[in-house]
């Protein structure tokens, strides 16, 4: 059903039940998506006085990357007979929430990176104190933003996404991950479950919520939702197995970061506690798993089923 | 019509507008509210696995204080006709957002404080990188807390408390008046307009969400809104002069933190502004402007006016 063609670019055919012969196109897909919530994110904050915070909170939203996480929320909406514009400022939020974990994620005394998606990190621009209140700022403008600026969707709706939001980025979702990877730095003996619970909920949990939230929006029925939310699980999972092996396969030029950082500070991954090979196998199992999801939802589940397909491809 | 009785309690009475001669115990009123609140933030969170996160959290949120914040809130709600119940779980949203900008504010990299409240600070006990964790999970949990946890309230109320909340802490409350005031360490020629800017967004902006979402989840016009943030505007910068006064006149041991951090880091402030008799008269000035404001809600505005009195005392 997949195949990748010579511009690297992901061709996923309609699925099964698609009664259309078109291929799916993602890379157009993404990249259109993407102009529409780069240019929400861009409107999202003005630099006003005292500049330098603002500076800073637009530094690291508008660093680039592929905005994966927004786009999942946008594509589950429209999956579920919702709008874009419903769906905007919630994925908006999205990138600010993760923005802000990477900005934390990097200081001194968390991973102490340099380098993020090919520029200096926060804190090497800005300073430690700026970072951490970038960091503020963007957590909680993202719960204001949904608050504030979500439209044409009932209110009830929109209590229920700030709860899983919350819910995604606290101590029961990727603070809670950050903790446990952090006290497994230089262990030798991390256990599966272990590893497991530190990449569930330190990335699993905002991408799950990507999705959930999208099709909470849409006013998605309890079936629905608990279909998406196991999609959206396992592609979490084969998200992080696949940037495990990127950490250790792909040079620091094209990775944007520094490479082989999990190696030297002796984290635990995927690729050391399975080997290379079993964890390509694992992620594209995973993937499958995820698509098998979306057969409920015929051909308008293209889109979500080309993105678990990128999300192994990117390990290739 | 305020006076301090020999316990050291304010005693307010039940203002001009008063049928009642009983005069108006503060001291009983914050008592009892504090414990209501304490039993709330208590319940509010578990410690469960990563059980180091959840104690971190705990310890800061737990480690005393008056709880003026989430008493504000209570005491507008119900001047408005609302309940405590409507507005616990803001209330305990005010004190985690609160805790939060305390832990992130008493780091290394920001104030450098190592005790609060009379412990040691949450980084001292946990480290670095759980205190912003532990941060990063209790401003999260606020806007959780607020959207899952707020009964009988109509949605819509809901949304307009989290969209306050949000630009109470953001770059446009809190966390900008932290970067201005970052900036103007060491600076010996600070405008008193800087150090309003400073006060008014990093103490200032937190005290009037107090009192406006307070007042929202009741169901307040727009002009008792209006009323209820003029009192607000007027405590908070009170509060924040006797703040100043109280860091350069009481010992450490009382003061429960380090005093004197201000003159040591050449912080401005308004003492040092104004000398400390004109702060005085300034803060005393603010709290009987924003006492004013309550003449509009008769006999029901006691307790707030109280709280006013209350905080000029402490200056005493």
């Amino acid at each position: 059903m997949t195949d990748i063609n010579t511009d690297g670019m992901v061709v996923t055919e309609n699925m099964d039940l698609s009664g259309s012969d078109r291929p799916f196109d993602l890379s157009t897909y993404l990249s259109q998506k993407k102009e529409l919530v780069e240019a929400a994110l861009d409107a999202a904050i003005a630099v006003t006085y005292p500049e330098k915070i603002y500076e800073s909170m637009r530094y690291s939203l508008m660093a680039g990357g592929k905005r994966l996480r927004p786009i999942l929320c946008l594509a589950t909406c429209e999956l579920l007979g919702g709008t874009v514009e419903m769906a905007m400022p919630t994925a908006c939020a999205l990138e600010m929430i993760h923005t802000m974990s990477l900005i934390h994620d990097d200081l001194p005394a968390m991973d102490n990176d340099d380098y993020r998606r090919g520029k200096l990190t926060n804190h090497k621009v800005y300073g430690e104190d700026i970072a951490i209140l970038a960091g503020d700022g963007l957590l909680s403008y993202a719960f204001e933003f949904v608050a504030t600026q979500t439209q044409g969707v009932p209110p009830e709706r929109v209590l229920q996404v700030i709860g899983r939001l919350g819910r995604a980025v606290g101590a029961t979702g990727l603070v809670g991950g950050q903790v446990v990877d952090l006290a497994s730095e230089g262990l030798s003996d991390i256990s599966e479950e272990t590893l497991t619970f530190i990449h569930t909920h330190k990335t699993g949990a905002l991408l799950e919520a990507c999705v959930v939230c999208g099709a909470i929006l849409a006013g998605a029925n309890e079936t629905d939702l608990e279909r998406l939310s196991r999609y959206a699980k396992n592609i979490g999972l084969a998200f992080q197995i696949v940037d495990d092996i990127l950490d250790i396969t792909v040079p620091s030029s094209e990775l944007g970061k520094t490479a082989g950082k999990d190696l030297e500070a002796q984290k635990a991954t995927y690729p050391s506690l399975w080997g290379l090979e079993k964890s390509r196998a694992k992620a594209q199992q995973l993937v499958e798993e995820a698509k098998a999801e979306l057969q409920a939802f015929g051909n308008g589940g293209c889109a979500l089923a080309a993105i678990a397909d990128f999300i192994t491809y990117r390990s290739h």
